[in-house]
């Protein structure tokens, strides 16, 4: 497998964030230069560029620092529109670093990444949960919420807020200055984007279904109140729309696929299902609600991933013993996406569900009970498991999960249909997010979620958003590359006509009703 | 005489700062781009220019806007850099206007002058002291007491709340909102404007004699808290040096000498004598201190031009009668700088002071008292004067006058000298301020304060600061041509040699010891 990661090449510091040491000549009575217009030419001169801008705070500051260091300073920059902003300026000493955050802004993951801008290193990594999750654990909730008096201030708040302590730890923990953070880039959906900025997402649900902003140019952090260089440059990823954010950018970016010669897709699964087909010349995206099936979120015993959450099971069709593994090995509390996949694969492939994902009770046997007149399968009894009480699945939860990869699989097909490229002739499918991380796509080929295609035809990328946000902060050309993704993506909307709905019906079964286009899966007969 | 003023020309809208209407499709489910980038687009298909940078509170405000006026709405814009940025959006209707404020900063008198930017016309024009004059009267003063604690932020602030005081005011009087003033031009001298920008000009008089900043950027009017439209572009006019300021760049500018295929001289006094000397192709600029005899601060009777000043006298030189003019016709109360020229050029003309300048005794006859000892003249004897005390010259004020006049005109010969340009070769001499407005050149001349050449030759030109920032305001050539002026002038350090002492010694007689010099000079004998 392929991990395409900016990390693994050489550095090249070519990033729009840039540190020189300008040479100065002190002034004299015969060179009467004013000092700052001594320190812009300067500067200037090693950029061998010109307009160099600086804020107002600069003139009232930077005399007495550049007579106190004898002009002996040194500048960080950043370029925007081919104009060259000042960040700060510091007496010239081996050894000064620049950092930047790199930033992945989920709806219920935060992402920091610490990044040396001298060297590309990464110097820390942490998350923690989106704050607004207090508000809502769904987008729309909070949507609606922000439309309520001081509710968008409320929510801007609590991330920005967040944000702060999160970085005054990190900081402190590196015994850095919060000024020597002189860049940010933040890539995360449109809604969460628009809340980063303070900006009401009030029509992103609401016919015409649009965005205040699709390209939010640069912001300097103190204009946000973010506590890092206040004039550090603070990069948000553009959208295409209200439904298709900035980390799906973020994953077209790192996934390469735009510079490839060959049609890739990139599927992005969550709540959303979201698609991206295409290669160098053309990019065509696509989404479509595929449910919360995926996230573990609506299962009975489904969470997050997290400790003694279920992450891979197996079933052994003979004895139709069940293998869990749990995310540190502890007693399973609960199950997350992936092993939900990997559990309704084994159950299909042991014959305990049929074509229709209806349970088998013949193969179900004991396992099988009645919860208030529901068929519940018994996955792990209480005595095994770590919440004391047994982990169970219920027909409804099986039948949310297949509505989900019903709608995957017609989404793939429609676009795929759309550009008239046979799903079996693209030779690479990118798969961003956990999702991508930590399924097993011999599992999601089984339920039929995905083509049955080579395994290695699958690339996972891990996290998408914050590797693109640490390309971009990274690299001029990342940074130009994503604005260029935007404006040449296709953005097609899913028509949900007789014809998808005859394809996701079919999509409906196990691996589909159409067999022969699962040739690799054997199930149990 | 030739009066160069941009008011007079057909205005062309040619501004930097523009009104479009940029034409804008409402947002469909066909077509959901984002209300800002959607703006964006309008504008920039109006301006033919790309790029165009908007603050971050626009995002915020503007789709409600948007939405409520149906996408019909005018932009108002300003371009620096080669890049357009966003200051207002109204709803569209007929007669929306844009104003700018054109300011003189002086360091004594402030004015401003509010422009229609649609149609360049003035509205109105108001002037008021410097509110840093309670501070100190002289510049050297303020310097000294900004570098006490608190004391630089407390001269920042008295202009810029005066200045609120008078936007307010001026906004009131003609019912404008203050938003709907869009931009603003301050020309004034070095030390003037890094007081208005809040920047120490500690170094301004002290070694190496440096300002903090030759060429101040753009600044936004929220910045600097002047409430006029937070986004609206203040312009800061650049300086040559410590002593060289914007308000000498607005009087090349508004003479137009630095567009001349012929060499013109500049003049400009106050407590200094500024000369720029140049055509098209080379500006050679140099300061001296004139002494504040000119400007009506030092003689006994001196004070500024206002009511009941003496601003003309004739002496009689048979009867020795003299006739004194006074604005708005008043009893005399004093006299300010052009009525003190024209006074002791007649006191020479009548023979009532020598070539030396000292009072003949013989033709003063009875006017001429002694007080402590000084020989001192009775101008306005107390029963006709407004003050009910008699107005008096003194043998001092005579002398400050003349080391005034010598000043002036040895600098002129220094300069001329030093770029091999004989003073009789040069037909035209623009005579910036006050002084050239209402100064009798005859007189001047007489006093050999300035070349015997024909009147024609001397072009008063008024305000020129005021002249300038209102080209500035009203045209983008004209802001772009301060800059290369700026670039283009060099300044010759004054270097007061034997040489320089002997031209001075020989300058202090009247009009001079060369009377070959003044040949139209006919004083009584």
């Amino acid at each position: 497998m392929i991990c395409p990661n900016v990390m693994n090449k050489t550095f090249e510091n070519n990033s729009w964030i840039k540190k020189v040491i300008p040479e100065i000549i002190p002034p004299s009575l015969s060179d009467n230069t004013a000092d700052i217009d001594r320190l812009i030419k300067g500067i200037e001169n090693s950029l061998k560029a010109d307009g160099l801008n600086l804020d107002l705070c600069f003139l009232k500051s930077l005399p007495k620092l550049l007579s106190r260091y004898h002009y002996q300073v040194e500048a960080v920059l950043f370029e925007n529109n081919a104009s060259w902003h000042l960040i700060d300026v510091q007496p010239h000493q081996d050894g000064n670093s620049v950092y930047g955050l790199a930033v992945d802004l989920g709806s219920s993951t935060v992402v920091f990444r610490l990044l040396d801008l001298t060297n590309g290193l990464i110097k820390d990594e942490i998350s923690f949960h989106n704050p607004q999750i207090e508000i809502g654990a769904d987008i729309l909730t909070r949507i609606h919420y922000a439309s309520q008096e001081g509710g968008l201030d409320e929510l801007h708040d609590l991330v920005i807020n967040r944000f702060n302590e999160e970085i005054d730890r990190l900081t402190k923990k590196h015994s850095l200055v919060p000024g020597s953070i002189m860049g940010m880039v933040v890539a995360g959906n449109t809604t969460m984007t628009h809340f980063f900025l303070g900006l009401d997402p009030y029509r992103i649900c609401r016919e015409p279904y649009i965005p205040v902003i699709n390209r939010p140019q640069i912001i300097k952090a103190r204009e946000l109140k973010l506590v890092i260089n206040p004039e550090a440059p603070v990069l948000v990823f553009p959208n295409v729309g209200s439904y298709f954010g900035g980390d799906l950018i973020a994953g077209i970016l790192s996934s390469g696929m735009f510079a490839r010669d060959e049609v890739s897709f990139l599927i992005d699964v969550g709540t959303n299902a979201e698609v991206v087909i295409g290669n160098r010349d053309w990019l065509m995206a696509c989404a479509g609600a595929a449910g919360p099936a995926l996230e573990g979120g609506v299962a009975g015993m489904g969470m997050m991933a997290g400790p003694g959450v279920i992450d891979q099971v197996a079933i052994d069709p003979h004895t139709l013993e069940f293998k869990v593994r749990t995310i540190e090995g502890l007693s399973p509390v609960g199950i997350c996406g992936s092993g939900l996949i990997d559990l309704v694969a084994q159950l299909f492939l042991a014959g305990m569900i049929d074509l229709m994902a209806k349970y088998v009770k013949a193969r179900c046997g004991d396992r099988l009970i009645e919860i208030d007149g529901i068929k519940t399968l018994v996955v792990v009894p209480s005595e095994a498991s770590g919440t004391g009480q047994s982990l169970t699945l219920s027909q409804p939860d099986i039948d949310a999960l297949i509505r989900s990869k019903a709608a995957m699989y017609t989404i793939l097909t429609t676009i795929s249909n759309t550009v008239n490229m046979p799903l079996e002739e693209i030779d690479r499918f990118y798969v961003a997010g956990t999702f991508g991380t930590y399924i097993d796509p011999r599992s999601a080929i089984t339920l039929g979620m995905i083509p049955d295609r080579p395994l290695e035809t699958y690339v996972p990328l891990g996290n998408t958003s914050l590797e693109g946000a640490t390309m971009v902060l990274l690299s001029s050309k990342a940074r130009d590359d994503i604005y260029q993704i935007r404006d040449q993506i296709t953005y097609i909307e899913l028509n949900v006509n007789q014809e998808f709905m005859n394809l996701f019906s079919a999509a409906r079964f196990l691996p589909h009703t159409d067999r022969s286009l699962f040739p690799s899966v054997k199930e149990w007969v």
